[in-house]
């Protein structure tokens, strides 16, 4: 009955939240979700069956961490990154169980979702622990970020004109902590759902221990990563265009559509997708080629059918 | 190999934190659940294997809705308190998660965590819908208390001297919604934490969809329930005091240790046990017996294994 392949549905911040990143609207939300959540239930309909949603976590980690720094007189052992991380995975976890379950439900499905809080283990030496650039919470003037950098040991550097703000490392995922989790939900006919935010990064001792890091995990990478581990066919990497285009943002820009792997790291390497926006998209798509995926695409968030179906998006074979 | 009994442990909050209600302590909360979990570990080199893990939120999930409150003017649509459930559900299943797997590691056990976001089904009809109870947040003056219930549909009380402060309603778990997959996972044998701070209350619509609302729910309601739905033979609930006592904070006060279901009634009944204290545990307790459940144990935290061998607390059967 079921002859899909398995798919991995990164899905963007925006298939989440409306735009605005500093306002989070929670029951909006509900409903932007409800219009992602319809698409997966129709690749259900159309006969997938093994399939595993990520999501981003920016507005709401945003907002979480935000709310650490404005209650510092209140709370002044504000909790770390990592754990700003996990609470975003619960909820987004809940709305995405939610919504998922209610639309089911609708439909007569009987398929559930199960959504899975994710470690994801990065390399205490990789080298962007050295030189963190993702910037992170509130703007500072000058003194007071100085005094975060001493007392807290934070990073910061200054914007033109807006002031200092904390900066954050972005390491590579190594390794999904709770990939045997996903695996064997995934073989009990759950739509699992995680890795939220990139996953909650954590580094591992001598002893073996896993410890949380304040860190911020490429969301596509990691999703990547899980999609090989989980021995998953196919990958979809949804965001607000709808295909990696050539020559992005001038008057010769041009959409890709099909290509091959070889062809389009050619293009990766001459430099034609923008840093921290379409080249880890890139980056993670061939990953997963090169660990044995089977297709991999890049579209917009309103085409997931009809990229599925190969009608549109970067198709990448 | 294995022939013990499939057993649900609820934790109290002082199983993930330090006794401070206010100031929420990140690090230290890992060290502290690292002790509860070293009695779990403990249970499974025992023979122990079906476990489910249950726990408080009270610390956490105050931080985060008095973060709530207190950004107010930053972020206007403020969370409702299902998703403060939430995420504190992502915030401890992170960890647990983590510190079950450490511990177990350095244990050469192959046994896994896996936490699981939990909603739980409450009727709308029920009538603590009607008497909110539960207080919430911070205290507010008079004409901020007006100004909150107008705007947001509050319910407030004053509270002698202090001021006012919202209450909420503490309705019964009627279901837990994901139980399937607590149920699954175990047979996967994996352990299975949930039931965070009682589970996000969700209430069912005409139309079957479920919705979150602004609740409380006890957390050993929900773990009996929880152990029941599951076809758990033991439940232990573990808390501050050592026993239930009768003539509780008297000079005649009275241990309570191995004792009928039907006898407990009996004390039950006639007011023995604090509302909102000792009082839940016993119902829960006794609720899981009537259900088929085959002992309740109620204990001390640290005294889980002792309590576990039927050495010490209130042994009920």
């Amino acid at each position: 009955m079921n002859n899909k392949p398995s798919l991995l549905i990164s899905f963007g911040g925006n298939a989440l939240n409306v735009p605005d990143q500093v306002h989070y609207h929670q029951r909006e939300e509900f409903e932007i979700a409800r219009k992602s959540m319809q698409g997966v239930i129709a690749l259900i309909e159309m006969g997938y069956d093994r399939m595993i949603l990520t999501h981003g976590n920016g507005p709401q980690v945003g907002q979480i961490f935000l709310q650490q720094e404005l209650t510092r007189d209140e709370f002044p052992r504000q909790i770390t990154l990592d754990v700003c991380v996990a609470d975003s995975q619960g909820r987004i976890g809940y709305l995405l169980q939610n919504v998922f379950d209610n639309l089911g439900k609708t439909k007569g499905l009987s398929k559930k979702a199960a959504a899975i809080i994710t470690q994801v283990m990065v390399d205490s030496n990789d080298p962007a622990f050295e030189r963190p650039t993702k910037p992170i919470g509130l703007y500072y003037d000058q003194p007071n970020a100085e005094k975060l950098m001493k007392e807290r040991g934070w990073n910061m550097i200054e914007d033109a004109g807006r002031g200092f703000r904390r900066v954050v490392p972005s390491p590579k995922p190594l390794e999904i902590i709770e990939k045997d989790l996903f695996y064997d939900l995934l073989g009990q006919g759950f739509i699992t759902i995680g890795g939220g935010g990139g996953g909650v990064p954590v580094t591992r001792s001598a002893d073996g221990a896993l410890s949380g890091v304040e860190a911020v995990i490429d969301k596509d990478h990691t999703s990547s990563l899980l999609a090989t581990e989980c021995d998953i066919d196919e990958l979809i990497i949804l965001t607000q265009i709808d295909h990696a285009y050539l020559n992005f943002n001038t008057e010769q820009s041009f959409p890709i559509s099909n290509i091959s792997s070889d062809k389009l790291e050619v293009y990766l390497n001459r430099g034609e997708f923008a840093e921290g926006s379409m080249k880890p998209k890139v980056e993670a798509a061939l990953n997963f080629l090169k660990n044995g995926g089977k297709r991999a695409v890049i579209a917009n968030l309103n085409d997931l059918i009809p990229a599925m179906e190969g009608k549109t998006g970067t198709q990448i074979l």
